[in-house]
């Protein structure tokens, strides 16, 4: 009985849909918990960690959609997931992160994850919104790095996409593959993979 | 004859219509004085004045718009009264406030009557425009708070609204009350008075 | 065969709306130098630089066309030109403008070129695009302080239009030319004017 209800829930979470929704939901989280632990270090209060936390998660998607004037993202989810998982993983946080926050590596793993998939994902919705490749390309910018931009403004420190890592250039060299090859799963990977050498090496402009 | 006029005008300001008109011009004064009184403390021009009062009084609501894709509202205001009202409101905080600024604490109790007001009237906004009653909290949230979100950003320094005090929280356990009872008044007396315990003895989260 | 094409290049140029189109465009050159610049005196990598600079240039019509609910200007742009003139403006400040990122002076010129036209050019869209004087001043103003506010929100500073220079105001002197005499290149001409003269003798509000 507990077997056939493991597999079946198995089968269901294999289905690619699944996967995909999967990956988003992993990137929300990552990003949440990236604005939830930036909160916490600038000792903020729980209003502040979910808010930070919720901005860090569906800011990029929402600035990209009100610039490509098309409805905001996570007002139609279903059940509003988008949004309750960032406030969820953020709460959560808040609760059970104070430690989590001093090993900030564990973050830019999610994050890693986090980026390759929303820059992708804000490239296909430019392209089919706007049918341009250049515009597709700014949107899959703004949406991988947006979240993380307007968390740092809400925190007035410097964005980290401007502190010479390589981050936003790692999303762009991933959009070019997606341009050339149109495989957004190289194109993911490719970021991601960029992403980890910056994190493992330090990999920086200068 | 002036008596009937002060009898016609008496009688005009006690229609129900124009006593919610009339908490709402309150509580953009409110708004567009504590945003011009922080400008006057980090010692902007008149230009900043303006902005900053006009930012703080206008901002939560302006962004609710945005994001639900409705019509900003003070666009298509009669006379455009509330862009008006903070214009005139911050120009006068200029010229005569500058004493009044060392006394910060009038300006939070308007401020609280702001509050009380703007978030309920954006949680009636969100429930018309999206019928979700989560959405309805973060518009009613975003209205209420945002402007003095935004007033912090343009001065460049840390939102009031992460510095512990009960104030985003005070707007959530009024929508709360709005949602489980459905009584504008009471909602907005209750973040009133939550507002105001936390003026007058420093409640805070910790 | 070359003096005919420059002939040919020559009469195109001198066409009254590619002279308009010319100064837009040392408009949009203007206010991304004048990002990409203050980027490179906070010392930001090149993503930071194309970023900033972008913002710059095109920050202050972005934000006037989300709040009219019109569509975002550059991404219906004739080969996104105000989109590429920024980026490509941004790119080679950062890789050949550190000595003149020494001397703001001559960025201030341009600035004050691109001021001028883009207040006077928001004036006329929300104009068109709300019909009432007050709206297309505001706009003309948001449109012209609009980029360079969102750069110094961007380096997390104080934002320039607040620091006492005639800048805002030379905007609005400018824009209330335009209401009363409907002369779009007199009105540009005063807002230059007013600039030029609080460039050289430093005309400042106290």
């Amino acid at each position: 009985m507990l077997l056939l209800a493991f597999n079946s829930l198995f089968s269901e979470i294999s289905k690619p849909e699944n996967i995909l929704l999967g990956i988003e939901v992993l990137g929300l989280v990552a990003f949440a918990a990236s604005g939830a632990i930036a909160a916490l270090k600038k000792d903020l209060d729980p209003i502040g960690c979910l808010v930070v936390g919720t901005v860090a998660g569906i800011g990029g998607g929402t600035a990209r959609d009100i610039i490509l004037d098309i409805p905001v993202f996570w007002m139609h989810d279903k059940f509003l997931y988008s949004l309750n998982i960032c406030l969820l993983t953020s709460l959560v946080f808040y609760l059970f992160g104070k430690r989590l926050a001093l090993r900030e590596n564990i973050v830019n793993w999610f994050d890693a994850v986090g980026l390759s998939l929303f820059a992708v994902q804000g490239y296909i919705i430019g392209m089919e919104a706007a049918g341009n490749v250049e515009i597709a390309m700014f949107t899959g910018v703004l949406t991988g790095c947006g979240g993380g931009f307007l968390r740092d403004i809400c925190l007035t420190r410097q964005p980290f996409i401007f502190r010479g890592e390589f981050y936003a250039s790692a999303a762009l060299v991933g959009l070019f593959i997606q341009w050339l090859a149109n495989m957004p799963i190289l194109s993911g990977v490719a970021i991601f993979a960029i992403r980890a050498c910056t994190i493992k090496w330090h990999w920086r402009f200068k």
